[in-house]
């Protein structure tokens, strides 16, 4: 599957394209700055010893990938969401973004439409299939291919079937995934980022996460 | 330590009234039936083999005690809250409710103040010590004491020090408290029951619930 990492040179999106690629996935890193997604993607390339890695520019990225995932600072999620709107129709858009307040990053600033997801639902309108997922992994955690990582996936959004596709795209990584619900569900997944910021910055520690309890495994 | 629970009586009050009593308080069952409390507190005591339980109307148990802890449903939020607003001044008062959608149990239905702790906090006024804790944890592990339940609790509130008390009777009852934040961190907390109640029907289970990872044990 051809799966495009918009914003692909930040935080999260090189932990994400390794775990894709090794998992077997195509994967398109995508930036606005061109350059800096095709000098990210050789990295990582030479990394993995593979060639399953290109860059290019959010828009060219989307359009060329069957799967969309997007992990832009919140400040740019509406502009970022703007430059792929045309180009995610009928797609699956894996939404990442978090929106801390710019002016207090222990705090979240929750959007009027109630959650990123949500907006971003309610932007790129019913054709796309906005599903949330990743919020809660540390990046330097997925940056490292090879150790396990001790946090469970919450996956939520509208489409059930969007949702299934995501679940099992995220196994293939090696982490377990859960459908927590719908898009609304979002609000508790993206606010818990700012609990896990707020216990690293308390136990000096930078990876803490999550894992459900309970369930069947 | 004397400790009340309001809506003792309900799903959750008398695992949490075992518990505290194993681990050496003493607890006062409140309801606004005050027959009830007794009969509650009656059979809790010959489960435990002591007197440490007593039963009383809430507005006395919230008096005598020195700890409120409080687990209506949300609907008796308010109510419950009026009745006792003189009585636990100048206590800490631990906020367990979860303000899920009448109409759907699977939705919240937030309070204008953000969440009921937020709202407690709101109507109780800065004498008041509001912490909010035992959200997520499944009544019927609580009730289990023989038991160790896999699930953390995440603390929340405005008062430090309320919360450090509050997260070593956590530790005195064999369970693990956090401190995830101020009050406004109760948005995620609550809203996190939701989650594990659609969980909960999903995966055919009682006791979902969560962990945190990644923290120095």
């Amino acid at each position: 599957m051809k799966i495009a990492i918009l914003g692909g040179t930040g935080e999260q999106g090189p932990g994400l394209a390794l775990r894709l690629a090794i998992a077997g996935e195509e994967v398109i890193i995508g930036s606005r700055n061109k350059e800096r997604a095709e000098k990210v993607a050789t990295e990582l390339n030479a990394e993995l010893g593979g060639t399953r890695i290109q860059g290019a520019e959010n828009a060219q990225a989307a359009q060329a990938a069957e799967i969309v995932m997007m992990t832009v600072p919140y400040s740019a999620h509406l502009s970022t969401l703007e430059g792929v709107k045309a180009q995610v129709q009928g797609k699956i858009f894996v939404d990442v973004s978090v929106p801390l307040d710019p002016e207090n990053p222990r705090r979240m600033k929750m959007p009027p439409a109630g959650s990123a997801t949500e907006e971003a639902q309610e932007f790129l309108g019913p054709g796309t299939k906005v599903v949330a997922a990743f919020q809660n992994v540390a990046a330097h955690l997925l940056r490292d291919p090879k150790h396990a990582i001790d946090c469970d996936i919450l996956v939520c959004g509208n489409d059930v079937e969007a949702k299934k596709t995501v679940i099992s795209l995220i196994a293939k990584m090696g982490l377990k995934g859960y459908d927590v619900g719908t898009a609304d569900s979002s609000r508790v997944v993206e606010g818990l980022t700012s609990i896990l910021i707020r216990l690293n910055i308390r136990h000096k520690v930078k990876g803490a996460g999550i894992r459900l309890t309970g369930l069947p495994q």
